[in-house]
């Protein structure tokens, strides 16, 4: 089994209430592939600049994710982030977006990357993740995408949106998306748009999944520490299809599956926020995950017990 | 066992994004003594005036509730509240609130409902809870509070809540109260002040539970129709007390218990905003309320499995 993702290879620059950090290795691809890599095989798809270096692939290679598809553009520059977060660190803020090497990207994906079984289309141009989805066979592609998508581009992302089978964003997101103010009825109503699986990530609330057979819903892990939130909802991605891959689910027709994924999604993106970029992530073990699931199990288990008088 | 509630019995004029009603029958204790009606005996305790009718009383003794504590002011009007919700119902717009006799009251406790071997403070003044607090011999007093007494008569709030057992607060109220922006942190801090049992309460987002044992997190059920949501908190309170004092846990080392009073709180919650003041929980049965508890277990559950390669 194999996952390819395809998305921003970045340098984040990050400021939030307890430090800050300068041109950390970030974007959506890379949280993604590095929280999945405790799951799956995964390759990583996307171009960078001169600025990458063997350091930046070496923390990818270390978690044996395929590195042969990130695009090294010559007198390029890699795509760079600056943002800061307040105390409500549900929010981030951007202070500056340079596309670089991204704003002439065209997606070419090897042999290997177009048969992997999934396909993670992490939050680019709607138009962009459609070149991909046609180059890919997987039989279950993801997507994500954002406010600035909706509103610039909503068209494509609708089209882009029928022509996958998972869609994960934010519960705003998917409020905006279908003007439904009812989360049941939005995604009842994206699922109208295609995909058999919809998944409404909630920050520190949680995440809701929805398919045919019903949904599930689960509350965030209770974290003491949370230092930076910048990809969290990609390492949630990764680790959502990271487990689901391994599994070797590829549709979403298997319950029990999906909520262990789900579980497994937020437990990667606990980690993930505890410190800045992937920090935590790229030194955690499989033990500390098994750990940090067996505590979200035991923080929202209850049992049923009848009415007595 | 019996549970006694001291709170404001009212009339509320709401209007909502689905409708309005004038001068419904409402208030906390009112919302918290039908949700515990379903599950244990319940004394209910707070002032009206001339306006409250018979056949106000008779919803309340419909379902088994005491109202002899019930204290009828001559020539006096009932607490009247007036507010309104916009799209984002999970904030609440005050238009107009007279105390009426309200203002004047002084919280006299019959022997019954002093022995009620658990007792619930809904959101009024902290003295008048504090006064109520001193005439019980209950073993488990839970209280309720809001921003406006955290801002305006917090020391009072905070030895009120060195003499109770329970604490019942939004999130967002427990961040203010000790100025902790982690919903962690507060809980903790907020123990120290007294409770051992702490709910944080999080709208649709659901609620959790902290205690020395540890916390539980619930998410909230997924509602398609949401018309008011006023009186869900005390609904909640009302699900979860009253579960807790039918299994006679006077006390906040139950774990397991604990988390079932919880859910049932989530259930009667999310009965209660399915419509207009007390007109669904007032008609409820206990066969919906089971069939829900399941729906909610269905909707949470996940069985932890191992990653696998």
């Amino acid at each position: 089994m194999a996952l390819t993702v395809v998305g921003s290879i970045a340098f984040d620059s990050v400021r939030t209430p307890f430090g800050e950090r300068e041109r950390m290795l970030g974007g959506s691809a890379v949280h993604f592939a590095l929280a999945a890599s405790f799951f799956t095989d995964v390759l990583i798809v996307g171009p960078v600049g001169d600025d990458f270096g063997a350091e930046h692939l070496a923390v990818l290679s270390a978690h044996g994710i395929a590195t042969d598809d990130i695009e090294h553009v010559a007198r390029g520059k890699t795509f760079f982030w600056r943002g800061h977060y307040e105390h409500d660190m549900n929010f981030a803020h951007t202070d500056e977006t340079q596309l670089n090497v991204f704003a002439e990207f065209e997606p070419k994906l090897s042999r290997r990357s177009r048969e992997s079984q999934m396909l993670f289309l992490g939050n680019i141009q709607p138009e962009l993740q459609r070149d991909v989805r046609r180059q890919s066979s997987a039989s279950f592609a993801a997507l994500d995408s954002m406010n600035l998508w909706i509103e610039t581009t909503r068209e494509s992302l609708i089209v882009a949106i029928g022509e996958i089978e998972c869609l994960m964003l934010n519960d705003a997101e998917l409020r905006m998306l279908t003007e439904q103010p009812n989360l049941v009825h939005a995604a009842r109503a994206t699922m109208e748009l295609g995909p058999e699986v919809v998944v409404a990530k909630r920050g520190e609330y949680g995440a809701v999944l929805f398919t045919d057979d019903g949904s599930f819903a689960i509350p965030g892990l209770l974290l003491e520490d949370v230092r930076d939130p910048t990809g969290a909802g990609d390492s949630f991605a990764g680790g959502f299809l990271g487990y689901l891959d391994a599994v070797r689910i590829a549709g979403g027709h298997d319950d029990r599956a999906l909520r262990q994924a789900m579980a497994y999604g937020s437990v990667m993106a606990s980690f993930n926020v505890e410190d800045f970029g992937t920090e935590r992530v790229s030194s955690l073990t499989e033990a500390e995950i098994a750990d940090r699931l067996s505590a979200f199990k035991r923080l929202t288990h209850f049992e049923e017990a009848p009415i007595v008088r």
